[in-house]
């Protein structure tokens, strides 16, 4: 019964969340502290594309805007409402936001059922009134979200740098570290659809966000953390279906019982047991990844590259040493080293016979033949092109004028297998503005051998599964 | 037989790979050009404090300086030879070098036992050469050593930077990768005592480096890759008399039977099977890591923290996300999240109750507690001086003015008990210079919250291994 209202609920009404027309920002306008201020700061900054309210009795201005002395003051009809204030009010604002019909409300004040019993009455009041109306919401105790498409930023810390970038990632957590705060996102060119902070999770829930980001054309690929699941029964059933037609990445902590008791301190939840997650992960098809930084990292992947019609991973090298690591993470991450077609190694026999194997080391290749570097495109496209070969890792390294980078630029339209890229080098500026070079072109690139690899075979499982639960639907 | 050779062979002799007086750089001088150019350039440009002395018959002049024809015609005596010349002529100057009393060679060049059976030959060759004589041979096929203590350098590739810190991390490997032509060592700050790349160990291998680097007072920690091992035996004996004086991290390629294959064609050599060197770093001591990454990562924490005590490691946290995060990696490795004694929760609870327990979660405190950050120094202080913690993990913004980075300079010579920083936040570049900041204090610390963890985890591996050992040797 919980299941089907929940997916009626989110079906009718969480767009607002990322796509309002219009925002109130209810809080404190004190100049320079988090809050409301941070908050209309940020939405300034990053050139929000709708309409925006600050509301507050005690103020007149900020940042030379009329601010509304309370919500049903404002004029126009409100699709958002951001909530920052001391938790004893919420409840009056939320009253306040049911008679404006505001559709969603992301309440950012902490002090809820994360702080303590009084605190997890507040949120059951918040919670009912809001339930009244179908207002939808958001926290409390969350950073928000943030839609880069129309420059809709919630946080209300500092974010120090004013625009994401746009992309097909869609990350959410139970954590504020996801935030813009928090990530260097911009430093990172991360390319992002949405970004949500579950919070307490009183209402919108990982269903919710499933629901909303498997419908979001915007989004290609789903990485979520995850710290608990409310209801496991409709999770797996919602995330079956979006895992059919999106990746879906989920990084779940406790995996062990004293990160169990950790969590149940940090949201208030009990975890169950971490092999019932893994199980109930396994058999929806979603890729469970075991760190932060290899949520952000495989993400990538789904969000640049095609899917591989199979795990055979050719690994071309500037590094003897690298190409054999390479092979180790590939096989440990269910791909197999190509066996090069005859016509391949005849191919690269010619250039040299040093290259004529999987790794293909051009290391020694390098130091015999004259001019080598104008043989790599050829190199390169030859073993791509290769019917043995599935996907490739490419490793690199990234200083000045050792070969036209345009190369790869080239190599995006002629090649619909997946690539990834390890870039390495001398100095970390070089290596890194080559990778940005890279991902333009839509090739992820990772600082070490691992990620790319772990990538590939991410998208080699996700193809799997994904072919495997289109046969189930197919099935009457 | 074998063995007891190689170990005086090593105690003789190896000294003057990494610290010679003087330097005969034999090769090309051919402007702008990889070859003996740039081995003279790099030693220019980083300061070698040595004598050096270009050699080669077409030559008269390079930077200004004298080439000599011969290195018999060198006037002085030459420590270190670096040979980068075709492979067919290297056994005249290896012979050249015999006879001149030359103390060690690194051949560069390549086209040797990598190549193909002709090459296997001509190193057989070269090794014969200066085994008459006692000349040790680093290589072929290596871009040889580093010693920033002495400005020493063989690389024959560009580097980009002209300074490598010094520090206790001796880095070994078998790929060139290791160099400062494809590692950013100063951008990443990183303090080496001495690099070498092996190469095709034709003479010098990693009993002689571990034998020479077990007693080099500047080396605190040992960081190899090996993709062979020759002499299973007397590695083993050497490896477990060095790990009872320093520790020893093996990154062991060849985990999988195809990468077994690669490496094969990449090293001519054959290894063995993979569960083989588990069991035997096992017994030896040695902390097996499973990425290049993890190889730097780890190596940290022995240069900069003393040993814990004991598992029981606490979290301080800015983000009550992350700190459930690293309650997993710290159980996966080996820790236990600390039990905060009572007068320690007391303490804490007087600042705030959200503070008394363990990961110590300062976000829910931050919001309530007014002026909180003129807490933190005695936060920090007060878990840290608890008996019941033995090391712990700080999980930090990387953003300017939160408070003053002092607070860790102070910590420094208050507490000394093992910490490691996991620095995140929206600006890479500030995260990396509070980074740098707090490892100039002598904290590692790291853009993520795993390898903070594991190599606290490590450091705590290593002092039981360390007790064991030590234990071992007093028993009769």
């Amino acid at each position: 019964m919980k299941q089907t209202q929940q997916y009626l609920k989110a079906q009718n009404s969480i767009a607002p969340l990322f796509e309002p027309e219009s925002v109130a920002v209810v809080g404190s306008f004190k100049e320079g502290r988090p809050g409301g201020y941070r908050v209309i700061k940020n939405l300034l900054a990053f050139g929000f594309q709708g309409k925006f309210y600050p509301v507050n009795p005690l103020y007149d201005t900020v940042f030379d805007r009329k601010v509304y002395p309370g919500i049903r003051e404002v004029p126009q009809s409100v699709d958002l409402a951001v909530v920052i204030t001391s938790a004893q009010v919420v409840p009056e604002i939320i009253g306040h936001c049911v008679e404006k019909k505001v559709k969603a409300a992301i309440i950012v004040s902490d002090g809820f059922a994360e702080r303590d019993e009084q605190g997890a009455r507040l949120q059951q009041e918040v919670v009912r009134i809001a339930r009244s109306s179908g207002l939808r919401l958001l926290g409390p105790n969350t950073i928000g979200v943030v839609n880069p498409y129309v420059g809709l930023i919630t946080s209300q810390y500092g974010v120090l740098y004013e625009k994401i970038h746009t992309g097909s990632i869609a990350l959410c957590a139970q954590t504020g570290l996801i935030g813009p705060s928090t990530m260097p996102f911009e430093d990172m060119h991360y390319g992002i659809s949405k970004i949500c902070d579950f919070g307490n999770k009183c209402d919108i829930d990982e269903i919710d966000l499933l629901e909303y980001l498997g419908n979001d054309p915007k989004t290609k690929v789903i990485a979520m953390h995850l710290e608990d699941i409310r209801d496991g029964r409709s999770f797996l059933r919602k995330v079956k279906e979006v895992v059919s037609k999106k990746p879906v990445l989920i990084l779940k902590p406790g995996r062990t019982e004293e990160s169990r008791k950790a969590l149940a301190s940090h949201t208030g939840s009990l975890a169950g047991e971490d092999r019932i997650y893994d199980s109930a992960f396994k058999q929806a098809g979603v890729i469970r990844v075991s760190t932060y930084k290899e949520l952000f990292d495989l993400a990538k992947i789904f969000a640049y590259q095609p899917l591989p019609a199979g795990n055979r991973v050719a690994i071309i090298t500037m590094t003897g040493g690298g190409g054999v690591m390479g092979v180790d993470v590939a096989v440990e991450s269910g791909l197999v080293p190509a066996k090069l077609s005859p016509e391949t190694t005849e191919r690269l026999a010619e250039i040299s016979p040093w290259l004529a194997s999987n790794p293909v080391d051009l290391g020694p290749a390098a130091v015999v033949v004259d001019n080598f570097f104008s043989h790599y495109e050829e190199i390169v496209e030859t073993v791509l092109k290769d019917r043995n070969v599935d996907c490739a890792a490419i490793v690199f390294s990234g200083v000045p004028r050792v070969l036209d980078y345009q190369i790869f630029a080239r190599l995006e339209t002629k090649i619909s297998k997946p690539v990834a890229f390890w870039i390495y080098g001398p100095k970390l500026s070089l290596a890194e503005e080559f990778a940005r070079n890279l991902e333009n072109h839509g090739f992820p690139a990772y600082p070490e051998c691992e990620p790319a690899i772990k990538a590939l075979g991410a998208a080699f499982r996700y193809a799997g599964i994904k072919s495997r639960l289109s046969q189930a639907e197919e099935k009457p």
